[in-house]
């Protein structure tokens, strides 16, 4: 429902000043309360995130003294745009009204919530009343009468005529008051009346909430991770783009979406990284290249062994022909070979002899690395320049960006590069690479990041998993933070991963791609790699950071197929495109989790269950709630498992499932919905 | 700790506005984030409530990128103070800190929360870990030096000439390393870096947050409910307020504190109901006082049963000499003979044939009554009228009143009308009288009433009285709305009082007075009056509202005497004055409800134990938490049973308790908690 915008007044009713004004303020005269709108973030100081096509369902407390009908709405409009559209809210209950609109448009969106005492209709509830009581209703037909003339004046032409009439109707005390009665009752007017409402002394909640935009790409999205030079054909040397770019055929074929690359720049010499760590490098090895920059250039310079920028814009190009979108490391700290460091010494941070401070966790030391001084004197150029660095990239057709440790850069840096980057390139989208506290990471995710890394490595129970996705998804998080969920990175490899053997891949593999709309891979976790430098450390040995790590990836033991068939039931499924939905069941064996997402219609349900014990057959009784969705009582519920084929009919809530690991670790079971449900939230 | 204020930034460096300006703004510098303060409701739109004497305790997300140490305080002040104290928070774990500050006079109160990067503390923590790990910290040392030299320059000279002393010798690399390590960790130094710390680039919470302080009535309290007119030696007539004051003594040998009046108005005739509500009265009838207004005037004016204007002030001036407030009420309404209705009969609301419109719940009608039209054009003489009324009854004397019915007026009006009287009258308390939904009830609370009527009366089971007073006391409902437990009023007789004879009244008195540091009876209550007007109503039979009631409070039967213990109990433990504390303990009978409260230094503590069963004797053992208040192990904890004077020994924290209705209802216990403990929240 579309309406003309109405002067918006600069301040709201809300506003402790209308109290203290010498003279009585007309803003004292808003009777109604709106208040605990949601979804609000920090009182309305970050926006929620959507993408286009989802909706926001917007809740508030509305409610007036006395005991009047209110009316409620909830406005909209995408940023910019003058004109509010208007949704009316519905009661819920406990003065609690919900409206939900969708987003149409990849803009930013705002949105607030309006309340007013509806005359009308309390005037209509009262009459009813007293007609139900056998009361004589004359003096209340004749107030009708007067209300509607009052609100036809403020009608179109057409509409005041027929409110007049109306209006004419009531007042005709010749008629018999039961008809006039049925004339006061009837639906048409009610609706005019609300149309016309007055709404002079309607209260609007005092913040105007934001919607930050995205396309659908921060929100759903199967990422791999490759480190481009190890796709050599001679393990003497790294592999150029150009020889990098036939893995990309592999990686489509699997389904992924994105492939991102570690850093491409030059790589520093001084304090190079030997294998595994070294501090002592041999001649030939490689380095890692998160020491960025050397004398070939830094940020915004391609890596000789690579290849050149013309050399990335046709990489970027081949993968966009396999519908591969090219993400870009963003790691903002430099080798000290860096041009930076002797262009900008002013960005470092210098010792009392005037040395630059290395990168330091007492009393471990990285002599390679050079943090950036965020509070340089010259801070303004520093924090244009790393923008200018994704910008650059952006220009050669990157616009996913994993950044990372942001959370050892200040918040407001991200916040206002982010927030200027984002309003040229409104594609662009940044992964947080931040595993730090909770709040540092929600922080980042609030300040404008698209995604965020998450704990999901280090959640492996039935009970943690369960714990910390329900918070991800079910409290106020899931409206600006979005996880991405990395199965395994070049920094982690979980125990997990080391003792389970390839059915723990395939659990933890399942569980990724199903509880996050978002998740990646790191290359090499299709073959099962699980060994690390040392028992007892999640570091890989021979990493890659640290050398050259060619790979057969035709083996015939990878998880490539299992990865491909996933994916494509990920692209069939929209309950698996959002996180919002997650609902954890109960099961009778701990080793056994069983969960749901919906798509938002309800037409699409997807139940998945996984045995999270690598090692042994698990077994039991899982509870699916086909009764609360509406399957039930009825005939069975045909389950489709969209891995195996194979279909099951359901008759009841409590299922018997069995999965031996040597076999299968999990159903993905499609439920037969039948026709769509109602909206879910 | 005190120190200068600071030039107060207009803005504060949270605001988006900081992200957008086109120029880099020097606020972006700010690295720290203060977030989640609490308390704080509806982001600082409305005031916590304390009285003299009580704590604020703070609470606040602090935290940074990167891995400096931080330093965050508490700014609090009275509000129109230019000067802000000071009190250091301490982190708590996961980026939480915390601070209190004492409420020292009744003045209002503001609070705020900085945050800093504290570079010393940082440099002071690496410098000692380098320390241990055998690392070189010339370097550091130097640099320490250096820090210590900038800090001096904003010194105190005398705290200058040490800091420049500190910084000579850390310079002095002629003196062994470790003896220059030894005065770099000096506590005085880490003193004196601290009271100078640099914070250009705090950050301080963007809100400034109010504290509404008023007198300790507003707190605890035990009312007493009172129609005067009933003291009458004849009861062809109402007692004059001479007469009345001959119940003051006796009121206040129970030990209350404020002595409550219903209106004490001239009375309407027209429409007067008579005995029992009846629409027809007897000449004699009296009329419900909340009829208010007669040709002998409305709401400024005595009625002339009860006397004249002088009568009043001298029952105030008796009531005070028996250290008795008097509480008046404001019931907003008119009868159709208020002087209101024909001197502004623009204050009502009219019918379409002229006539005021009475009150009306369809089909109901009430036309001894008539509400006033806030609304009205003429608002503003009627607020203003409205609020002179109130403030004429404090030129009589009195500061307390008990509000009727404020959820059926504007939240509006009494915002404005409270916090104005409140700015000139700062000890005038107000009792909100709202029993309808809990949001209407809250909002009362957060506009301004001192004080809220709850749903106290209907809770009576052990999980409703656990559930209910969990979220009155361990919310952050507590730090707006203060409950006022009524064990009955002239409206509302609980079918519990009416079914359960003597034990039941004196289960919820008990309830009342230990549950609710303010709690008030409604005379006739301490006879155990039980009689309903029928079967199924919650009216009285015989109502006070209509007709004389005399007592004969003098009967051996009366409760008297345990009010009078009890109150005594509440004035003699400070645990019983206040409900922040209240937790309720397990008991393996549901009957049988037992809860506690502590005083905020932990010195004072009453264990209090209900047999909710008027009929039955109930036994079983119910949990004690002396070991969490750290009495046990250690030799058995003696709990004195304030009412009966025996005397118990508990070796353990469960334990066993026998309460037969017949002998007694309820234990009052005594911890003997030794010597004083530490705060408790």
């Amino acid at each position: 429902m579309k309406r003309q915008s109405r002067p918006a007044s600069a301040s709201t009713s809300d506003a402790p000043s209308a109290i203290t004004t010498p003279l009585l303020d007309p803003r004292l005269l808003r009777r109604v309360v709106v208040e605990a709108v949601a979804p609000e973030i920090d009182g309305g100081r970050f926006a929620i995130k959507r993408t286009p096509g989802e909706q926001v369902i917007v809740e508030a407390d509305v409610y007036a003294d006395g005991h009047h009908t209110l009316g409620a709405t909830v406005l909209w409009r995408r940023r910019g745009d003058e004109q509010w559209h208007e949704t009316a809210m519905t009661p819920l209950g406990n003065d609690r009204w919900r409206a939900a609109f969708a987003i149409g448009e990849r803009r930013d969106y705002e949105y607030t919530v309006e309340g007013w005492i509806d005359r009308f209709e309390s005037w209509r509830q009262e009459l009813s009343k007293k007609v139900a009581a056998g009361q004589d209703v004359g003096s209340e037909l004749q107030e009708g009468a007067h209300l509607i003339v009052t609100t036809a004046s403020r009608a179109s032409a057409a509409d005041n005529k027929t409110l007049s009439g109306y209006a004419a109707a009531l007042e005709n005390t010749g008629a018999p008051a039961d008809e006039r009665v049925v004339t006061a009752l009837d639906a048409l007017l009610r609706e005019l009346m609300s149309r016309h409402a007055d709404r002079s002394s309607a209260t609007r909640y005092a913040q105007t909430l934001r919607v930050m935009v995205e396309r659908e790409r921060a929100r759903v999205g199967a990422w791999y991770e490759m480190f481009p030079r190890s796709a050599t054909p001679d393990s003497s040397r790294g592999a150029t783009l150009d020889e990098a770019a036939v893995l990309l055929p592999y990686v489509a074929s699997m389904g992924f979406d994105v492939l991102y690359l570690p850093p491409i720049h030059p790589i520093g010499r001084t304090f190079r990284k030997g294998r595994n760590n070294a501090l002592t490098p041999d001649a030939g090895d490689p380095g890692s290249p998160w020491a960025i920059g050397g004398p070939e250039g830094g940020h915004t310079a391609v890596e000789p062994g690579l290849g050149t920028i013309e050399d990335f814009d046709r990489f970027v190009d081949a993968a966009r022909r396999h519908d591969l979108e090219i993400a870009l490391d963003i790691a903002f700290q430099a080798s000290p070979d860096h041009p930076y460091v002797t262009e900008h010494p002013e960005w470092f941070r210098h010792r009392a002899d005037g040395t630059i401070k290395y990168a330091e966790n007492p009393p471990k030391k990285y002599q390679d690395i050079y943090p950036f001084d965020f509070e340089t004197d010259d801070w303004r150029s520093l924090w244009q320049e790393l923008k200018a660095v994704i910008e650059f990239w952006i220009g050669h057709g990157v616009t996913i960006f994993r950044v990372d440790n942001p959370h050892t850069k200040p918040f407001r840096f991200w916040e206002w590069a982010l927030s200027a980057i984002r309003a040229r390139h409104p594609d662009a989208i940044f992964l947080s690479e931040a595993f730090t506290r909770p709040k540092i990471m929600r922080r980042l995710a609030k300040i404008g990041f698209s995604q965020s890394y998450t704990y999901f490595t280090w959640r492996n129970t039935k009970a943690e998993l369960t714990e910390y996705f329900t918070e991800l998804t079910q409290t106020d998080v899931r409206d600006y933070m979005r996880p991405n969920l990395f199965t395994n990175t070049p920094d982690i490899l979980h125990e997990y991963l080391q003792h389970g053997g390839r059915a723990a891949f395939e659990a933890r593999f399942v569980l990724a791609a199903t509880l996050g709309a978002s998740y990646g891979i790191y290359s090499g976790f299709e073959l099962c790699e699980n060994v690390p430098i040392r028992p007892g450390s999640e570091e890989y040995l021979d990493s890659e950071k640290y050398q050259i790590k060619p790979r057969d990836f035709t083996r015939a033991d990878s998880l490539a197929e299992l990865i491909a068939q996933v994916n494509a039931i990920r692209s069939a499924h929209p309950a698996l495109q959002a996180d919002r939905t997650l609902d954890f069941h109960e099961t009778d064996n701990d080793q056994l989790i069983c969960y749901s997402k919906r798509s938002p219609d309800g037409s699409d349900t997807i139940l998945v269950i996984v045995n999270l014990d690598p090692h042994h057959m698990q077994h039991g009784w899982v509870h699916a709630p086909l009764a609360a969705w509406g399957l039930l009582p009825g005939p069975a519920v045909e389950v489709h498992d969209l891995l195996s084929d194979e279909r099951y009919y359901w008759a009841g809530d409590w299922n018997y499932v069995r999965l031996d690991p040597q076999a299968r670790v999990a159903h993905v079971l499609q439920i037969a919905t039948g026709v769509e449900s109602p909206n879910v939230k």
